[in-house]
């Protein structure tokens, strides 16, 4: 018998990512609210208990079994580092990400699979709220973090899509430093600034 | 015999419609720069002499194929106008258009088609080219209208894929008017203020 069989106790190295691989399927096929942490377990072949020893929410499945190439969250505790500059910082870090090919393929297929799909787009708006806009309003010191982030949010979204998917010129070809300092101030006043 | 014989003589009303339609179709499957003025002659059943006599490149029937819910012309004069609110301004008129549905819905659409298919892509980016960079060029009086152009786009492009695809809360229900004071000054700043 293998260490693949359902039922084994906690702890099986194995039994995390397997559950995980799962969620994955899940969530890719029915979106966030329609995925149940039970189907989840059933799916990975182990006991519903056994999925709570490891996470203690869908959302905490979710958030595990998404395979985001940056961490919002990492981006976000920079602008209590550093307050003055985060915007140009965040601005930096994302279009570094998108240089690199693994990174930007990652990020590239969330974004088709939620312009096509409403179950990933679904997903996609679990994933923000978790990874995103509960962050933020733990880093923000300020009103509306939630709207503050998301709409950061969209001003990055935009450029991936416009540098990478469509491919605008002079966009696409506007090296990552001139970019990061064109876009910069933005994410500042979202993060920081007056907005509403 | 009926009027859709091809070879009819010019000015007869359906003629141009014909071919727009057969530009389109081409335009969508092969996108721009794979697309000749021949063989949209030879799709809309026209000779290539007659595609000439209503459109003068391919360009320009490239523009009239595709079927924008919004002008950017048309914005982007509002800048020459008023120079000091052009953000605002624009921002406004963007959100208006995204809550008409049948306007929502085209625009959608393209983004759609331009995130999962070159074609698109490559119609799209030959679209910003002629729609949005070339008029910025001639409305904005200030250095690299075409990046300023193409920013505004990707907060724009975010906004709608943020707001319409994705579905990201808070973004999503935010009234229209609170976004555009929020957007606003990002637009002015990428059309007037200082960007590299």
């Amino acid at each position: 018998m293998t260490d693949t069989r359902p039922g084994r106790r906690p702890g099986n190295p194995g039994t995390r990512d397997q559950i995980v691989a799962a969620a994955r399927a899940a969530f890719a096929a029915q979106g966030l609210e329609a995925t149940s942490l039970r189907a989840v377990a059933r799916a990975a072949g182990v006991d519903a208990a056994l999925v709570h020893h490891y996470f203690r929410s869908k959302q905490e499945l979710f958030v595990a079994s998404t395979d985001l190439p940056i961490d919002p969250a990492a981006l976000l505790a920079g602008v209590a580092a550093d307050p003055d500059r985060a915007g140009e910082l965040m601005a930096g870090a994302f279009l570094a990400m998108l240089d690199d090919a693994d990174a930007r393929q990652r990020l590239l297929a969330i974004l088709r699979a939620a312009a096509t799909d409403e179950a990933a787009a679904a997903s996609l708006r679990g994933l923000i709220h978790e990874r995103v806009a509960r962050p933020a309003a733990e880093a923000l010191a300020a009103d509306h973090p939630s709207l503050r982030a998301t709409l950061v949010g969209s001003q990055l979204v935009g450029l991936a899509f416009a540098r990478h998917v469509v491919g605008v010129e002079p966009l696409a070809s506007t090296p990552a430093e001139v970019l990061a300092a064109a876009v910069g101030p933005t994410l500042q006043r979202y993060l920081t600034g007056a907005i509403a």
